[in-house]
């Protein structure tokens, strides 16, 4: 039997998988980042914890075949990374340096194209080539996979569909300075900003009034028919939907994976994007399927994982 | 010395040339395009012709490693093309005929593609491996290449920038059948349309009242310092580069090469979409570099060829 390790390296947790070469998940665990000193014992927290969980499982190195890993950050060619102020990092030859210090081949994602390419595998595009997973959270992250490898791009940014330029009019700057991203709108953030102005905007009652509004807040809104919850997620939703068909003109994928907190709302998510994606979507990508993420947290070390089987095939 | 052909069938007339396998173009020629009885004629004629030039160049059939060909619509994986109703062709498996055809492999892409991968090869693009191509004639077409080869799509349709949705107030329907695309506003076609509303609605003096609306007249209005013609190529081009700008923030390409009719305007354009591109593009997108095509015509077959040679590499 051969294994992989899939690591999924975020600014709180660091998430760890050993994996069967045939996709089966034979452990999985996490351990504190530690992201003091500029990050600098990261990387030897992981080899050390790799080392004990392979001795432990009792498997010889030789039928080790190496490690893929995720940071939340954009990831150049040669897995060289220039800036991960989530990490502690600045320039840093993360592929280069976990590979010296293991002795085994390492391949390096980002975390958004790295979950993509877990949901691709194991997940809720399998057996799909050519999908885009869309995580809507504190922001809306994007991964793109082209004929099944990770559109990367050239600067290792591919996939923002977060900063599609959505509305000329808006006057609110997005956190990346520029007015009218699809971030103002559609993240967990966005949508209760597009809330909280309507409510400010209007005197109308609103169960949103009783608590503090989240995305959450404004779902069950949605699912207890209150008005303004409704007005809100229909704005929210048709920027998400129109942006969604914007990536789709460009990358033309067949499956469309939706992720992160918000889409814990399960199916009344899919319905809003899906019903405002045909009236945006271009002819040929109006077919696109969408579904809801299945791996929730493991994305990453599944997406991981299989970086390195693809890297070293 | 190996050989490969490199074709680029359009509705009019199919481009042919003989490449050597380093890229330089030994000889080129072109024949009609025969559509009528649903194209039937037009791969045997393919055959014919290229069969009479390796016998012209004295050229042994061991020496020629393959033909790479490219056509005006999407093409799906195997070659398979659902649809071209330029050149009268239905459901064509036109890589496996002409290869079995000519007893040759073949590689076929769009012609979008194709043209971008030869700006890539041997173009404007030389020496990139993430870049876009965006062609700027009756529609605004579009090419992605991404770490080298062709961002095809699971329908062939990857690319199409020239349906992102631009502007939500649109009134007027697109060819697509969708409101507000950015063909309406940048296309040869699209141009002509905005000064036309423009001229209407003002009584302004224009150096446009003169005579039949073109891009050409509306950049040559430009120059002159024609006011009118300003304000219509501000608003076509700040479409144009919002589009870039959003299609970049997908595919996150180094270098935007930008051909068709309207590029011969020459630098002016690059003007125009490279001041409104730094001020929409997504940071790290920012340094997006713009140059006009240099293969003309020839980016088609020159694309072609290099399918081929990527292809059985």
């Amino acid at each position: 039997m051969k294994y992989c390790f899939g690591v999924d390296i975020g600014g709180t947790s660091v998430k760890m998988g050993l994996f069967q070469t045939d996709g089966t998940l034979a452990d999985k665990w996490e351990i504190a980042t530690r992201t003091e000193k500029e990050g600098i014992m990261i990387l030897p927290d992981i080899k050390a914890s790799l080392e004990q969980k392979t001795e432990q499982h009792g498997i010889a190195r030789k039928n080790i075949i190496g490690i893929g890993a995720d940071i939340p950050a954009p990831v150049l060619e040669d897995g060289i990374i220039r800036m991960t102020p989530n990490l502690g990092w600045t320039y840093k030859e993360a592929k280069r340096e976990l590979s010296e210090m293991t002795g085994m081949p390492v391949m390096i994602a980002n975390d958004a194209n790295a979950a993509a390419l877990g949901e691709m595998w194991r997940g809720a595009a399998r057996g799909h080539k050519n999908m885009m997973m869309v995580t809507i959270g504190t922001g809306v992250g994007c991964g793109v996979i082209a004929d099944g490898r990770i559109l990367t791009g050239a600067h290792g940014a591919a996939g923002e569909i977060g900063h599609l330029h959505m509305n000329e009019a808006e006057t609110d700057v997005c956190g990346c300075g520029n007015r009218g991203c699809l971030e103002q709108y559609a993240s967990a953030t966005g949508m209760v900003r597009v809330a909280a102005k309507l409510l400010e905007s209007s005197g109308e009652p609103s169960s949103l009034r009783s608590g503090p509004v989240s995305a959450k807040a404004i779902l069950d809104g949605v699912k207890a028919g209150d008005a303004l919850s409704r007005r809100a997620a229909d704005i929210s939703f048709r920027y998400l939907a129109t942006a969604i068909a914007d990536a789709a003109a460009i990358a033309d994928p067949e499956i469309c994976v939706i992720g992160g907190g918000v889409s814990k709302a399960g199916q009344i998510v899919l319905d809003y994007i899906g019903k405002y994606y045909r009236e945006r979507a271009f002819m040929p990508d109006k077919d696109l399927a969408f579904r809801l993420a299945e791996l929730g947290n493991d994305a990453g070390i599944y997406g991981s994982a299989k970086l390195i089987l693809d890297g070293i095939k």
